[in-house]
């Protein structure tokens, strides 16, 4: 077929119309919009009128996962799925997961223009809560439609103020059985997610497309350090138990032990980090953070993990404060498929534009789907590498270079 | 005179009650009481039908501070002060500030109940935010009335949502002019603050009363550290900027420099830390936080600061991110009077109460009321020294005891 024509110009508006719905309180381009927010759910509805106003069926599961449908001439055969998420961590970019969305919308609407009829239905979906910023634990939507989470697991999570993501799911209007969120066995055929690279390699190399072939194993925990408070001006230094100052050391090791591991993939963030009480002449009696740790290779990674929580352990021991431990996922890896990948270097050779294959250390909700169904993702260029920040960004071209490949590859699949 | 008699149970009633007005998501005896918000706001409706009951005349300044006057037989005389703070630290305890207000009242209630007429007016005084909590400088109201910072400088105050001094207190309802504030020269012939010791030294002597010699000189300060953001996953760690590891490294060198200190007194304290953007899955990007250092040597104190700030820079140009420090105040010592002292003593001593001269490491607004009166202060003592924290406690007795004291000390002074 001839490359589908991508209407850039429209893309890019409502990327920027759906960046305007933040909790930020910076305008666009930084965004703040967290899972069952009523932005986020502001974000759902923006989406609904533009997959409806395309002639997409639209069906949303027991968590939000939203499934926009363009039926094809055999509705019985497995679906070929694309999409990614809208949720955004705080003070984020416009770029990173919408990309997907919109941008999967997109190659539905250049192929319905270009007059393709797909044999397979074609859908695009918009997981639920990719980033961990509410509960913890990133990636509920596809964790559930995998089966990589169970709904008894689910609900055992709290946000910050202790409601659990059932309670608040519900509050947020989605209130199915969450068993009927896991999809059936050959639901799809394939599911290939579009997404900024958020890091520096297509720009360095100056390509236009990376085509996934594995993505990083991801572990996060977090760790809470309990000492003693009290006034800032009355107990002596000899006689504390500071919980900063015992989690500063931590929050130190950690990141000497990611820096000495052989591993040149190694990286360790301590993105968070709440202070107890909080006041500038109070004693910090508790601390809690987070570790977020990744490794393209998950058995090193979890040696490394080992090696942090011992070190964590025995600083506590020295500075005399207690500290529990609690790892919130450790994924194992998850490799592309073959037939997926060739789709894409196809959809890339086809359009001359320039591409490699590469690995993912971000992880996406693909890393989920890939234990469902035949799985692949295709990356496009952003600036400097920069992602989760106000000043990430890629350029009308290069998304419109990723929907193009992108429409051709679920044209491929879609047969 | 006969030893005045206190309504123990009246007065631990009304401490109890006044903890009930309260932020803290947890009952009391934890309690959180921020300057202006509508909890300080119904506090300070409780105090003033207090006052109102026992026929006291209350006077509230441009920024709140409360004055109830028991008009003395010379009423044209300067006045004998005492009072406190109110406001509480997040998640803090029962007895901070409270003792030294209500017990002032009661002070005052036992004089009236003995038949005591006073020749000079005493009045109790509620100082407006003695704790730094809302806008990072501790005492505004006794440094606003003992001229120690100007209108001027007040209103430069900023809270954490950015919004300044003089907007947060008019829409709390005060809003005369800040330099009425200010008090007039010999409005006080004396002041005498009651207050719980927050330290450990008169529980372990076993004392009642410690009658303060001198106020330790406390230094507050800001730390802004700037590096690079970015995603967990994607940025490699030899490139990172991390704020958060940087500032690791800077709060464990505020230990060791303050710990290395030839002053056994000196104390220095990270109480809030904050990192921004605060996902589990970002490098920080910000990191602001704050610093406590005290000690009974002025000088001693700020060569520990200046050292402390110069390891900061180091550490900022080793890890490649930028710091800005910010000196919030850097108070002298106050000396207390020795007229008001020796009515303490002899108090004390008339009531055959153990005491022991001490110097107060913990500051008061007292500290600020050195500059426009003669000063003193009681301590009373609490359980283990805790303070700032909802297992602060003193006694029934100990709360009699330091009552009494006050009440002869007023009597003496109010002649």
């Amino acid at each position: 077929m001839n490359p589908p024509i991508i209407d850039i110009e429209r893309l890019v508006g409502e990327l920027q119309q759906l960046a305007t719905i933040s909790d930020c309180p910076e305008p666009p381009p930084a965004v703040t919009r967290v899972v069952f927010t009523e932005t986020d759910l502001r974000a759902r509805d923006y989406l609904r009128s533009l997959y409806e106003a395309a002639g997409l069926a639209v069906r949303v599961d027991a968590i939000g996962n939203t499934f926009a449908r363009w039926e094809g001439s055999e509705p019985s055969l497995g679906a070929v799925g694309t999409g990614s998420h809208c949720d955004a961590i705080p003070h984020a970019g416009l770029y990173d997961g919408t990309v997907g969305v919109l941008g999967g919308l997109e190659a539905i609407r250049a192929l319905q223009a270009a007059g393709f009829q797909p044999r397979r239905s074609i859908e695009v979906v918009m997981f639920t809560s990719e980033e961990p910023t509410r509960f913890g634990v990133g990636c509920t939507g596809s964790r559930l439609m995998s089966g990589a989470m169970s709904p008894a697991d689910l609900v055992k999570l709290t946000d910050e103020v202790g409601d659990d993501y059932d309670t608040v799911r519900k509050r947020a209007g989605f209130s199915g059985d969450l068993a009927s969120a896991k999809l059936p066995n050959g639901y799809y055929e394939a599911f290939v997610e579009l997404h900024i690279e958020q890091g520096p390699e297509l720009e360095a190399n100056d390509l236009a497309i990376g085509v996934v072939t594995a993505i990083a194993a991801p572990a996060q925990a977090d760790f809470t350090v309990t000492g003693e408070g009290g006034h800032a001006g009355a107990v002596l230094m000899p006689r504390r138990r500071d919980a900063l100052i015992a989690s500063a050391a931590m929050v130190s090791a950690i990141d000497s032990v990611a820096r000495a591991s052989k591993s040149p993939d190694m990286v360790a963030t301590v993105g968070k980090l709440e202070v107890h009480p909080g006041a500038v002449n109070s004693i910090p009696s508790r601390v809690r953070f987070t570790l977020d740790l990744r490794d393209i290779d998950g058995a090193n990674r979890d040696a490394v993990l080992k090696e942090i929580e011992d070190e964590v352990d025995r600083i506590a021991v020295e500075r005399g404060v207690k500290v529990e431990h609690r790892i919130l996922n450790a994924d194992p890896p998850a490799i592309s498929d073959k037939n997926v990948v060739s789709a894409a270097v196809s959809a890339a050779e086809s359009l001359n534009l320039g591409y490699q294959e590469m690995i993912s250390r971000a992880y996406h909700d693909s890393l989920f789907m890939a234990r469902v169904a035949p799985m692949g993702m295709i990356f496009i260029p952003c600036r400097g590498g920069v992602s989760h920040r106000p000043d990430e960004y890629s350029s009308p071209e290069a998304i419109a270079a990723g929907v193009q490949a992108l429409a051709l590859t679920l044209a491929s699949l879609a047969g």
